[in-house]
């Protein structure tokens, strides 16, 4: 059906092999499994919107994928593939306002596309796993208190490295340059989301270049920026700055109630940062990163904040709160390099060997009445001698095979390929162990074998 | 961040709201497990291919949605959205072959975009569940015969009225008509296909004028077209019918081989049927069906066939067999009709009442308590009225309200909405009953309420 050329991996669109998608399947499943714990609603949006809409929402326009019709080719596209899920969920909460319950908790994890240019990390097409609480014309701050531990309970429930919630509020960098007589600190938060790259002195030199700021404006920033905690300490070294400004002060506050709420999770697990900016995203309070221990320069793997409104333009403001989980990036790092792998390459538990070809149906009522009980089963399709079937199972890591009886008064039995013992086994009552029922994720201590998904 | 004229539904494009989501979600949870059950391995393709694979591949060019950059605008697209899941599965068992294990079983469960003309049941962006076996260079007949139970398996597994599977042979009809003489029988295909539709009167009519087909060969195509069995029985039928041809004899041979293999399964659930051709479909050998009772107007359900070489130009051939649901159909006739339905809106098992503001903490430990038993908990996030409390929960159909102690010594209690029955309750230890840890799937006897998708 086709010619070999047209065989070749896209650059920026990763695929797995099955046994990688089995590691990929269970991590979509841990966060499915944790947001529905925490009562968030499922949600999936159609993969296009309106261009103009997309269009209308995105900083990089030149990123959004276009979809047309190869009958109409010539004419303009008038939609595209969805760049994230924030664009999507406001225009779902606004055209079906009147059938949602608010406060709306949804998660929604889904692939996403954008045209950047493909690097380690950044993806054409990639999973985003999100949650969001949005409200009908208000929403209270206990949803902002709520998602550091949230994100703790996520992060913990994945198999990767022990990750730490960075939480600060974007009133208080606002409130700071009100009180410092600056309107607008579009170019102080660029310059202080580089400091974890460049480090503090390249960002002086950004605040006073680009920022306009004199020395000791951009070393009073430097003094906010550096304020850490893992409780509610930061308020007294913020407010030892000196500077006295209302939105300032409640972003101090919304942060402390932030942080209070934290104090049941591990010390240290979240931690008041007050660098985080979240860049030029259209948070304007409570905001969140998180970082995972010895990987920082994955950057934050699962981010997110609070907005004033999801969707302007409508009768009332539609506030939320809310994080993005960078799934693919999480996968492309610790699958990728074979840290993750998964138990065996296929779901089959048990392999029915097959004695001849009579005796096929015997083989076939075996594996049904295993599967019955949630048993994966598959029989083996020829009657090859019995090594050659192990030695099938064993190649797919499938735990156990079965012999049915080869005589009328014989008895069924199973193997364990990995002991090698064989036991008289019943197809009607036989469990496997727990942990042999389904694969299960394995984290290397030493990755041997880099395998980088195709098209990247 | 939107006009309110970009807010509007995309006509093919269908979104459900999240209690539906929580059925579709059913749905394809069940689809997963049973093909699981049935050892195969998960597999997810990017959504886009090349162009120039994709036309080459489709009988249906027009369909093709083409994807391009925004800043490309004005260049030929060079990429397209996959419109089904079977030419990507050839691009890449070719792409992987060397890292594949053979015969590769493969499930996928994606979303396909086809341009067509909205209609019912006909959507723009729709899912498909795909089981395949692909083999490499040969695959065991055996493979085709265990399809019509897995079939039969996964429709059982669905919340939908039983289905029967329809088995024949492409080698009976065109061994039939080289036997008849004929070299081709794309135009008796055409018509014989029609056969439920317009009945044999006029397929007859179609054979006589489309095929060329005398007035007694139309009789004899009719003849073999009407064959039905529960059983073997139809060799005898086809036999009788008088055609000598090896082609013809293998078909035969091949389907008796197929019914044997069901003989386990529940009188009628697989029917061979003589007239199933597949339309214009790539099989060469067995080919399925399913229709489900009462609802033959939605067409087959669940369709597929074996196919000589999945993708041809390489070394050595890559046959097949496989089937694929059509979930979104599914899902637009019993979830739009509001025939199946969630047992409530959201995951949350207990609504944990917030006493007042001070005790928040102590409302927030409790679900958390439920939550790391397994039990979906959240905590209301504004101290009103238990009242009003309760009404949020009764809303949502969440079955139970869960009270902190009001004084020091009081003790816990957990309401049932339904019953309105409030006993004193642990959180360490209580259990809700198994069918309310999570949402229930219901058959409505009696669909109250028709509630299409958006978009639709």
């Amino acid at each position: 059906m086709s010619q070999k050329s047209q065989i070749t991996p896209l650059s920026g669109f990763p695929e797995w092999l099955p046994e990688q998608r089995i590691v990929e399947q269970d991590l979509l499943d841990r966060i499915r499994a944790l947001a529905e714990l925490y009562g968030f609603v499922p949600l999936e949006t159609r993969a296009v919107e309106p261009l103009e809409y997309l269009v209308h929402q995105g900083e990089t326009s030149k990123e959004i994928y276009t979809v047309g019709r190869l009958q109409d080719s010539g004419q303009a596209s008038e939609l595209g593939l969805h760049f994230d899920l924030t664009v999507p969920l406001a225009r779902y909460v606004q055209e079906f306002r009147g059938k949602l319950r608010f406060p709306f908790k949804r998660y929604q994890i889904q692939k996403v596309w954008r045209g950047e240019r493909p690097q380690e990390g950044r993806y054409r097409e990639f999973y985003q796993a999100d949650l969001d609480v949005v409200g009908d014309g208000e929403l209270s701050l206990h949803f902002d208190a709520e998602m550091p531990a949230i994100i703790h309970a996520l992060l913990t429930a994945l198999p990767v490295p022990p990750a730490t919630v960075l939480v600060s509020n974007r009133k208080i960098l606002d409130g700071f340059g009100r009180g410092l007589g600056r309107a607008d600190t579009t170019e102080i938060v660029r310059a202080l989301d580089k400091l974890d790259k460049v480090g503090p002195q390249a960002v002086r030199q950004m605040l006073l270049e680009h920022a306009g700021a004199s020395g000791s404006e951009a070393d009073r920033w430097l003094s906010l920026a550096a304020i850490r905690s893992t409780d509610t300490g930061f308020v007294d070294d913020a407010t030892a700055l000196g500077v006295t400004d209302d939105l300032f002060a409640e972003g101090v506050d919304e942060l402390a109630t932030v942080m209070a709420a934290c104090s049941t999770l591990p010390h240290g697990a979240v931690v008041a940062d007050l660098h985080i900016a979240r860049g030029l995203d259209y948070y304007t309070g409570t905001v969140y990163e998180s970082m995972i221990a010895g990987h920082d320069d994955l950057g934050s793997i699962c981010s997110g904040g609070r907005y004033d409104d999801l969707a302007s333009g409508g009768g009332h403001a539609l506030p939320g709160v809310g994080i993005s989980v960078g799934v693919s990036r999480l996968l492309g790092r610790f699958l990728g390099s074979g840290r993750l792998r998964a138990s065996r390459t296929t779901p089959t538990c048990v392999l029915v060997a097959l004695t001849n070809d009579d005796t096929r149906a015997q083989s076939a009522a075996i594996a049904q009445q295993l599967r019955a009980r949630g048993i994966a089963a598959e029989v083996f399709h020829e009657p090859l001698r019995f090594g050659k079937q192990i030695r099938h199972a064993d190649r797919r890591g499938i735990p156990f095979v079965w012999f049915p009886p080869l005589a009328g008064d014989d008895k069924d039995s199973v193997r364990d390929l990995r002991s090698g013992a064989q036991v008289p086994a019943d197809a009607a009552t036989w469990t496997p162990p727990g942990n042999d029922l389904r694969p299960t994720i394995e984290v290397a201590a030493d990755p041997l074998r880099a395998t980088r998904p195709h098209g990247v």
